[in-house]
């Protein structure tokens, strides 16, 4: 009883000095939001625009590197256009937050969406990561080919389109974890 | 300034009634914990134990099918192993969270731990069941083969291992909503 009535005081006290913080909590959640958007936003297209044909072909077949031809790519390019949509959206409850620092139902729902979105795209980033390494390397035990040593250009593409989604899934630990500050600054 | 004091007012009337919402939260977290313990290590000694060898071999080679011949079979028994070790022990924060209620640093840290482990888990189930896929259907225009005809059991292991996983990612969301809702009902 007696270190909860301490406890109490303690969050008395810190209240009246984490105004400040939770505000610039809210202002890097909202510039971290943004950073996302682009990093996600130019995953999706890097791997979308991705187009190779080579300059030799038979009688019946071109041989031609689409994102379609793999439904991990394409499953990588939807989850990545879901989470950037997602994220412009949560940009308005980001501005909120700015504004009134008191706020935390809305705060446990963008916890919430931010963790589904993270595991969305940690799946169709990883999915990817896996055909990925198998372009570059191969299988021989399974007897996979490594398709890159024909398609180099769109190996490069796809290996670049990495890097904005994994770097989105760092932000989104990071704006959970900002959340959950938020929260217990209250 | 005036909806500011009506709800620290809803706020303090609140806090009077969520003591017995923020234990029960606590508690089905606990129970939550022990359910995703079971079911990554599950998944992890499900997908570590498979082995099928084919009944005929030539004279240089044995057909054998291990999970460390794909690498990405490897990452999903370490990360699910490593997951499961997190949990043996965040067991002891929830129990202090049943005892302690009104503790909220501990949740914060909680909160963080747990979207890590939810990016790790998701990805290790994510690159595996991207294989399995490739396994079941091989990719005609990479020229990579079905090796689930030949490996049969094998493929039905693998396959079966991923359940445990994907249950833990749905388990890890909600343990991160319970830990948010407890936090904004402090």
């Amino acid at each position: 009883m007696r270190s909860g009535a301490l406890e109490m005081g303690s969050e008395v006290a810190k209240g009246a000095a984490s105004g400040p913080v939770i505000r610039g909590a809210a202002v890097v959640d909202f510039f971290l939001r943004v950073v996302a958007i682009i990093a996600t936003l130019g995953s999706a297209i890097a791997m979308g625009t991705t187009n190779e044909t080579l300059p030799f072909f038979t009688q019946f077949i071109r041989f031609r590197a689409k994102y379609t031809d793999l439904p991990m790519f394409t499953f990588f390019v939807v989850a990545n256009s879901v989470v950037s949509a997602y994220l412009v959206l949560s940009l308005a409850l980001s501005i909120f937050h700015i504004m009134r620092s008191r706020a935390h139902a809305s705060r446990v729902v963008l916890i919430f969406f931010d963790a589904g979105m993270l595991a969305l795209l940690t799946a169709g980033a990883s999915a990817a990561a896996a055909i990925v390494y198998l372009a570059h390397k191969g299988n021989s035990r399974a007897n996979w080919i490594a398709i890159c040593q024909q398609f180099n250009s769109f190996c490069e593409r796809i290996s670049g389109s990495m890097i904005g989604s994994f770097g989105g899934i760092l932000i989104f630990v990071v704006l959970i974890l900002l959340s959950a500050v938020a929260l217990s600054r209250r």
